[in-house]
């Protein structure tokens, strides 16, 4: 079902700090930055690796206001791990496997994601304690 | 530096219902089960992907008793999210990169971790909130 870790979602204060942190400390490289408006994050996707079914990414978050999901994990958690994406084939058809498994859903339909992606959040409480991302990444033209 | 995201650890009080869970509902395989008395857990390697650095997983993490740093933990933030493992070739060479970078190092040199990794932890204080570890793989038959 999952094909892969895409990405660690990472909560901050100061995006910019942090991907200067990450390039300098650890050597990774900035594949994307985006203000997503629909989740109140301004992030960056921080490349680690390539694998046979994609990517995988630190991907920083920094809120657009204290009233966003991140904004809110912030002031109660301060900075830190916030959630973990996992590939997957096809986001339509994991959903209605989560679903069917009695996993509550953040997202009864996917959006967008970074980078292009097809993305779907389910509940941490059904999980663990672990806010988890599904991740179908975009058709690009080498993967058609 | 960072070679791939080896693993991400997650602390929870039931890790016999935490394989299940991983097992059925997002088809993970346990690549193995240790107890690490030096690190105070009992811990299961779900095998999520193989790559070109080396394979990830979803590591999960009962702490064998309360006073144990998951012990801690799970008493001050419930399930979740606990560290973030990442691959280097090299994990000595890693650690004095980073002391050099100015990171606090939780571990000055490596030590036992699953399935016959060398590894060592960075200070979350100096990493955004993230507690991180670095992952030396060991030399295997296949890649000597």
């Amino acid at each position: 079902m999952l094909t892969r870790i895409d990405h660690v979602g990472i909560a901050c204060r100061d995006l910019d700090a942090k991907i200067a942190f990450y390039e300098s400390a650890f050597g990774l490289t900035v594949a994307s930055i985006e203000v997503n408006e629909a989740q109140g994050v301004r992030e960056a996707m921080m490349h680690v690796a390539d694998g046979p079914a994609g990517s995988s990414y630190v991907q920083l978050l920094e809120p657009t206001g204290p009233d966003t999901p991140v904004g809110r994990f912030l002031e109660r958690r301060g900075e830190g791990v916030h959630h973990v994406g996992y590939g997957v084939t096809n986001v339509t058809a994991a959903l209605a496997a989560m679903g069917a498994a009695g996993i509550r859903l953040i997202d009864e339909r996917p959006r967008h994601g970074s980078m292009g992606a097809s993305i779907a959040f389910l509940h941490p409480a059904d999980i663990g304690g672990v806010l988890t991302e599904l991740v179908q990444a975009p058709v690009t033209p080498e993967s058609r």
